[in-house]
């Protein structure tokens, strides 16, 4: 049960979203930037694979679950990577650049300064740009406060695969600034 | 020396939102809603206050004496409180509520599954309302992103007291949506 009183129709964040919409607002504004917004080299997918595998290592199953599932309909349904990098990124069929900056998130999810130079010299080895890098960092440490205002709150979490997936098709369509559908 | 090319005029956040200022527009208008924007019953200084306590609990520099700068301001030019939060909640000379709020900001800090029901009906006792609970963990948990994102890209941090006093002062007075002034 949630910590405070919240909307029971939408699970996750977006009972959150539907709480304090003065919060609302900047939360999926950025989060439409990070993820969906035109990037000049990374893919929508694998910025929604960054986001799943940070939230996965926070183990916050809503984020994880709907992030994996957004990336699966953003990479032409291929359910294989997702569960791959949330295996082990170093083991997934993913370029060697998009592991070097998931070695970043890592780093990031663990705490700021662990990120070590010889991580930023290896990604630029791999071909990785300042703005990779950057977004990267960002988009680790926006999920370090996602996961854990989702997971503060206690909000409700749903167990349905099918109905992550469905979210996740609508978010991977549309993006993050359209009203949810209600779910009960 | 900052992981990426870094304007060399500002230090911390400041410098990478020179850099991404499609990622600053969100991320500022967050923290203006959060720590500044008027509030029910939280004043600007008590959440400016949560800021540099979580931001010293993730040892982020920056942060924590910045944040810290502005809650002296925001309290009457009181630089006691703000020493003896970052030293330890329990002891300091400010309300029960807070310190139950404060409590919770740690947990969020640990990790969201970490705020437990008993954290909760604590703060509910002390007289916390469900917009404080919900403000305190969403604070706790945006400063663990603002954190790993000064920290996870290595951006300068000054050592010059006087210098985080004065940018605090501006950021008491006008908020987060003012241009920065530069300081080399």
């Amino acid at each position: 049960m949630p910590h405070i009183n919240l909307p029971k129709e939408f699970p996750g964040i977006r009972s959150l979203f539907m709480f304090r919409p003065e919060t609302a607002a900047p939360l999926n504004h950025l989060v439409q930037t990070l993820l969906h917004d035109p990037h000049p080299t990374l893919s929508a997918g694998e910025r929604e694979l960054i986001a799943s595998y940070v939230s996965s290592l926070n183990e916050c199953k809503y984020c994880a679950t709907i992030h994996g599932a957004i990336a699966k309909h953003q990479l032409g349904n291929n359910v294989d990577i997702v569960a791959q990098v949330i295996n082990d990124p170093c083991t997934a069929s993913i370029s060697n650049k998009l592991k070097a900056l998931l070695k970043i998130a890592a780093k990031v999810q663990a705490g700021g300064k662990q990120v070590g130079e010889e991580d930023i010299t290896n990604a630029r080895e791999e071909g990785a740009t300042d703005i990779e890098i950057h977004d990267t960092v960002l988009i680790a440490a926006a999920f370090c406060m996602y996961n854990r205002y989702v997971d503060g709150l206690a909000t409700w979490q749903p167990d349905d695969d099918e109905l992550y997936d469905k979210m996740g098709e609508q978010r991977a369509r549309e993006g993050y600034l359209t009203p949810p559908f209600k779910i009960v």
